[in-house]
């Protein structure tokens, strides 16, 4: 694969990281203190750990990718350990990782065996023949590559099953009983409506981007669906030039109007800042197909849009030299 | 899937088709006059069906659909009946279709028991739940809508047998004996330098915009690879405010690039004509990433642009009321 580097923009930008793990309806009210605070000490635990890498003088790449793989290996969000299930109470998980500097790209769909789906991406990535890889030579690629393999029930977890089960009864148009409104209760958002994904978005200190996200899919879902997750220009979009781009929301809806590449053309032709790019996308270009999520995005000059048309996202960023910030509802400030 | 349907262009329109046979590079000492006619009676025949339908006041999706079906039907070209086999000697073909109307889209990744992925790429848009089905969910799709299914044999032709034995013996640095490189002669392009694939795009009557694509995908390819064709964005997209776009080349490039969204928005945002962005997709953003091959569009003004950066694609393109127009190489006029 060519590596054609484009110019990095000033080297007086200071290094920042977002992350997202999920959008979807409120449940406001369903919510502890104490749930809600787990959430964000999840979310800020993962920007410090970006973060680190960031000051320290790695890649953008390097950082998304390390918060992406501990977003997967938190049981909170869906994706990795912790997934949901399908139809047929298997996990089918996507991940996609873009390199700004060089559009260099790499995505593994359908994967249950790698642990770490965006490390698997990574691999893809490095290896350059192909950028998109399904199920089981995804899982050659991620053999040869050395990346750790886990039985396809480490990714399970006892909620998920729940959540599958009240799905499956809702579906079916059955009362819920106490098993299953508890497994779709405590947490702040509602991932049964499909929501779940997780995600990335970097700027380094050379000014570089990139872009990674994950994903369980959805909760009794098909087999054999692919979302927008390891959808390079659809979930997933990094270019140097305007901004790195990782979504979450109804994928088919981000599929059809190619949202993350959507972001950086507004940018790149039509001289858009990141922030009205966003919100043309999320406010407009989905809800005129009645697509429903968010995104999280960040330009060459460190502009962060956290930006979404739910009642909720799980997000948050960092700047090398501040402390973390994060949030989960609309309307509340990023604390 | 919502459906808004965007104002149509102007009543005046004449309806138009362009249909693409795949791009790649130069052997035209290798092909006898009467090879080459049978690639331009093909492709005439494909032409006036499409044409037929569109005269009769038929819908751009219609006459797309027709079209990518013929030509999948038909072995001389990388699609359906005639696919390249898998590295393993088997079949994994890929659709795509969208309808720039309202946006919906459907498609399929490594289907081996259907006999027209265009078909089952229309089925999974019709049903409206997801967009991308991959594997045995896409076969199941498409038994549901009835389609026709055959042996996965039913793809194989002994030409692309052969070719691929070409291929593993090239690959391995072994000399081609006297069936290798006949294999790889007779054909005006060279496809086994994964350039085939097929598509088309349409306006209509009534101002609406359709691309549709199709692909055995590439001779000794890995199983699991997913190239460009089935992926809204990288290798199909249609927009009635912009065009309809159907990419044939190397397609992890065109991922990268998102080519057949870029066409749209650079339309949509920087102002560009059809000629200019399609320009600037195949000679500019896709040489930056060395990514080689072409694309076929057509714009709500009955524009078509047929562009690649290859020795030649198969093309042509039919107004209604006028007689097709096809060429092969590069520097050869439409005839």
């Amino acid at each position: 694969m060519s590596a054609p580097s484009f110019p990095a923009a000033s080297a007086a930008v200071r290094p920042v990281i977002a992350i997202h793990g999920g959008a979807g309806t409120l449940s406001r009210g369903q919510i502890s203190p104490e749930q809600a605070e787990a959430y964000h000490a999840a979310l800020h635990g993962i920007l410090e750990a970006g973060q680190q890498i960031l000051a320290a003088g790695g890649t953008a790449l390097d950082a998304v990718c390390l918060a992406v793989k501990l977003l997967e290996d938190c049981p909170l969000f869906n994706a990795g350990h912790g997934a949901v299930f399908t139809s047929r109470e298997t996990h089918e998980l996507d991940a996609a990782v873009m390199d700004g500097a060089t559009l260099a790209a790499g995505a593994v769909a359908g994967v249950c065996r790698v642990r770490n789906p965006v490390e698997a991406a990574r691999a893809v990535m490095v290896r350059g023949q192909h950028v998109l890889m399904a199920g089981e030579g995804a899982e050659a690629v991620a053999r040869e590559a050395g990346l750790a393999a886990v039985s396809p029930d480490y990714f399970s977890t006892e909620a998920r099953r729940q959540q599958l089960h009240a799905a499956r009864a809702r579906h079916a148009g059955a009362v819920l009983d106490h098993d299953g409104a508890a497994a779709l209760a405590g947490r702040p958002l509602d991932e049964d409506r499909k929501m779940g994904t997780v995600g990335a978005v970097a700027l380094d200190a050379r000014g570089h981007l990139a872009a990674a996200t994950s994903t369980g899919g959805m909760t009794n879902k098909q087999p054999g669906r692919i979302g927008d997750s390891p959808l390079i220009g659809s979930g997933t979009y990094a270019d140097d030039r305007t901004a790195a781009v990782s979504c979450t929301g109804h994928g088919e809806s981000f599929i059809r109007v190619s949202a993350a590449h959507d972001v950086c053309a507004r940018m790149a032709y039509g001289g858009a800042t990141l922030q009205d790019a966003t919100q043309a996308v999320v406010h407009q270009a989905l809800p005129a197909i009645a697509g429903t999520g968010g995104l999280i995005a960040v330009d060459r000059t460190g502009s962060v849009s956290l930006c979404f048309n739910t009642e909720g996202m799980y997000r948050g960023h960092a700047r090398v030299g501040e402390r973390p910030q994060t949030a989960i509802f609309r309307d509340e400030p990023l604390v």
